[in-house]
C-alpha cells in the first residue's frame, strides 16, 4: 500500500469520525426539540467531533479533515501539491459515509419528527442537520465574508498550535486544542451561516441529502447557498496561514 | 492475591466510581425537576464519571469498565479470553453496588418525587434514573443499530486514543479525551435511548432496581428493551476495533 | 519563616481563591436572576474554583484546602498530625476573608436585590450565596448520608490521582482533573444540599454571614444544619481514602 | 526587525485573535437573541479566547494581550518599562483591528437587529457587543472594586500559573489554564459589569464603536463608565501580583 493511500484512509476514517459527531449532535438537538441538547451542545460537540477525528488519523495522514487546511498546508507548508486531491476526495468521501451513517441511525427519529416526508426548511426541515444554510437576512456578501474570516481564524490559530518554534502544544495533546477552537468559532462565528469553515464537512453530507430524500432543493435553497461554504474556506483557509506567517511565523528570528 | 483478582477489584472500583456519577447526574437532573442541572450535564458528568473511574483503575486493570470494551481487547489486542468472565463480573457487580449507593443517597429526593410510590415510566417514572429506555418511537432494529454504531464509534476511538505509534495522549492524560468522548456520544447518540454502550453500565443497575421495588417491569418495559443494550455493546465494540484495525492499525508501516 | 507558617498562608491563600470563586459564581448565579448563568455554571465555576487555589497553594502546602483532606491524609498518607490545626485554621480563616471579599464586590447587587434587608431563605434570601443549606425535604440522616458519600468519593479519588504508582496526571496537570472531579460531584450530587463536602468551605462563609447581617438564624435554619457538612466530611473523607487503599492501594504487587 | 517590534506584532495579533473571539460570542448571543448561545457561552467562550490568543503569541511576547498584566510584569517580574507602552499600543490596536472585523462580519445581522439604527442601550442596543457597561444599580466605587478585584485575581493567579518553582502546568499546556481562569472570572464576577479587566478590550473595541456609527454616547454612557475598566484594572493587576508574593512568592525556600 502507498503512503498516500494510507494517508487517504487516514484522513476518511477521521472526517468520517468528525461528521458522525458533528452530524450526529445537530441531529439529536433538531429531532429532540431542545429536550436533548442546545446550541452550546452543538458548539461543544462539534469541538470534540474534531479533537476526536484528529485523533483517529494525525499519526497517519497530519489530520487534514478539511480541504481548506490542506490548501493552507500545501499554499504555506510544503505539502505537496498531488497530494492535495487524494486528501480531498478522502475527505469528502468520509463525511459522506458518515452522513449515510447517522441517517441509518436516526432513521425512526426522523419519521417521527417529520412523518417521513424530508422537507429542507420549515419547521419540519431537516436537511440543516446534515449542511449549512444561511439565516434568511445574510446577504451572499455576508455570507463569504462570514466563512472567510471563519476559515482565516481557524488556520491562523491552527499555525500556531504546530509551531513547534513557539508554544504548540505538547504530550500529544494539540488535538484537544484544535477541538476548543473549532468549539470557540462555533460560539462566535456560528450565528450567520452554521459555521461551515469546511468544505467537505458541508459538500459531503449536502450531497448525501441530495440523494437521499431531500432533494435538489438542498443545491437551491438560501438563493443556492452551497457554494458559499466551498469558496469562502478555500479563499479563507490560505489567507488565515498568511496572516500567522507575516506576524508571527516569519518574524521569528530562525525564520527562514 | 493473583493478579486476575487484583484487576476484578480494580474493574469493581473503577465500574463503581463510573456509575456513582453517571447514575447520580440523572438522579440530580430527574429528581431536581431541571433546576439542578440539564441534558448537557448528563452528558459532561458522564463523561467525567468515566475519566474518573478510569483513574482510579487503570494503573491495576487497564480499566475497560465496560464488557463490550474487554471483548474488543480479547478479540483484537491479545486480552487474555480467561480473564474475560472475571472482568465482565467485577463490573456489574460495581455497577450494581454504586446503584445502591446512589438510591441510599437520593432516598429522601425519590420518595420526595414520586411519594413513595415506585415507578418505572410515566411523569413520575423514576426507573430511567438507573438503566436505559427507548424513546416510544424507536424499533429493536433502529435500537441495535444505536447501540451498534455508539459503541462501535467508542472503541474505534479508544483503539486510536491507546495507539501508541500513533498520537496517543501522553503525560497519564489519556482518561480525560476517553471521557471526552463519551460526553460526545452523550451529545449525539444519546436521543433514541440514551447511550447505554455498555452492557455493564446497564444491567447492574437494571437489575438493582427490578429488586429494590420497581420490580419486574424493568425488563419488560420498551418492548423488553433490556437485551439491545447488552447484545448491541457486544457486536458494536469488537465492529469498532475491527474498522480501527482495518483503516488505521494495519495499516502502519510497521504493523505485524 | 517556619515550614508550618508557609504552608498556612499558602493554604489561606488557595482557599481564599476557591472560596472567591466558588460563593462568587453563586452569587452571580443569585443574585442575576438567572440571566447571567445557571446551575451548570455553578458546577463549572466550582470545579475551576478548585484548581485554580490548587494551582495557587500546591508547590507549598500541597493543596489541601479542606479539613476533610487533611484528615485523610493524616490518617492515611503519613501528613503530621501536628500541621493538622495549622492547616484546618488557615483554610477557615483563608474561606472567611474571601467572604467578606465577595460581599464587598456584590455589595450594590445584594442591596438591589432584597432592598437591604439581608434574609437567611425565602425568595429573597441571599445566606445560601455563602453557605449551604438543605432542601426542606431532606432528614437530618439524608443528610449525613449526603455529606459522607460527597466527600468520600472526593478522597477515594484524590487518592487514585496522586498515586504515582496508578495513572496519575503528570506534566502539573493534576489540578485540573481535581477541578473537574468536584464539577462532577456538583452535577451528581449536588441536589440534596448543595454538595459543602468540605468544611472551611462551609463554616467560613456561614461564620461570615452570621456576622456581615444575617445573624444566628444561618445556625439555626435547615433545622440546625450546619454541624452536617462539618461532621459528615470528617467522616466521608478518611472513609474514601480507606477504600481506595483496600481496592487499589494496598493491592499494588509493590505496596507495603 | 528589532525585538520589540516582533513583539508588538505578536501582542497585536494576540490581542486580535482575543477580541475576534470575545466580542464575537456576545455579537452572536446578543444579536441571535438567545437562540446561539447563552452567558455560559460568553463565559466559555472568552476563556478560549484567551488560551487562543496566548497561543498565538507567547512564542514571541509573552501574551500580555492585557495592559494590567504589563504593568503587573514590569512591576514585579521585571518586564522592562520601556517596552510597557509598545506593548499596550500593540494591545489596543488590536482590539481595535478585530473589532472592525467582527462589525464587518456581522453587519448583516446587526441591520437584521436593530434596522440599522446604532444604539448604545435599551432593547435594541447592541454597544454593549463591543465594550462593558455597567449595571443600572452599580455605583462607581462598585464598579472600582469589582475591576480592581477581578483583575487582582486574574494577575494573582497568572502569577501561581508561571512561577515554575510551583505547580505551573508543563507542556506548554499553561494557555489552557488561563483561559480557564478568565472563565472562571466571567461565571464568577461578570454580574456588575461584565468582567473587562482588561484596559486594551474594552477601550480598543469602545473606541471602535464611537467612530463605527454609535457615537460619544459610548463614553457618556453608564454614568461615564468608560475609565473604570481602564483605571480599576491598572490598579488591581499590580496588586494581585504583589498578593500572590506576599503570601506564596517571597515564601519560598529559595525566593529572592
Amino acid at each position: 500500500m502507498t503512503a498516500t493511500m494510507r494517508e487517504a484512509l487516514a484522513e476518511f476514517l477521521g472526517t468520517f469520525v468528525l461528521i458522525l459527531f458533528g452530524v450526529g449532535v445537530v441531529a439529536q438537538v433538531t429531532l429532540g426539540g431542545g429536550a436533548n441538547g442546545q446550541y452550546l451542545s452543538i458548539n461543544l460537540a462539534w469541538g470534540l467531533a474534531v479533537t476526536l477525528g484528529v485523533y483517529v488519523s494525525h499519526g497517519v495522514s497530519g489530520a487534514h479533515l478539511n480541504p481548506a487546511v490542506t490548501m493552507a498546508a500545501a499554499a504555506w507548508r510544503g505539502f505537496p501539491w498531488a497530494r492535495v486531491a487524494p486528501y480531498i476526495g478522502a475527505q469528502v468521501a468520509g463525511a459522506f459515509v458518515a452522513s449515510a451513517v447517522v441517517y441509518l441511525t436516526y432513521a425512526d427519529a426522523l419519521t417521527h419528527f417529520d412523518g417521513g416526508v424530508r422537507q429542507v426548511s420549515g419547521a419540519l426541515g431537516t436537511a440543516g442537520i446534515w449542511a449549512t444554510y444561511p439565516q434568511p437576512w445574510l446577504s451572499t456578501l455576508g455570507g463569504l465574508i462570514d466563512q472567510i474570516v471563519g476559515t482565516a481564524v481557524l488556520v491562523l490559530v491552527l499555525f500556531a498550535l504546530t509551531d513547534t518554534r513557539m508554544t504548540a502544544p505538547q504530550s500529544n495533546l494539540g488535538p484537544i486544542v484544535v477541538g476548543l477552537l473549532v468549539a470557540a468559532i462555533g460560539m462566535a462565528y456560528g450565528l450567520n451561516a452554521g459555521y461551515a469553515i469546511n468544505p467537505a464537512r458541508d459538500f459531503g453530507p449536502r450531497l448525501f441529502t441530495a440523494l437521499a430524500g431531500w432533494g435538489g432543493e438542498v443545491f437551491n435553497a438560501g438563493n443556492g447557498w452551497w457554494w458559499v461554504p466551498i469558496v469562502g474556506p478555500m479563499i479563507g483557509g490560505p489567507l488565515g496561514g498568511l496572516i500567522y506567517d507575516v506576524f508571527i511565523g516569519k518574524r521569528h528570528p530562525h525564520a527562514g
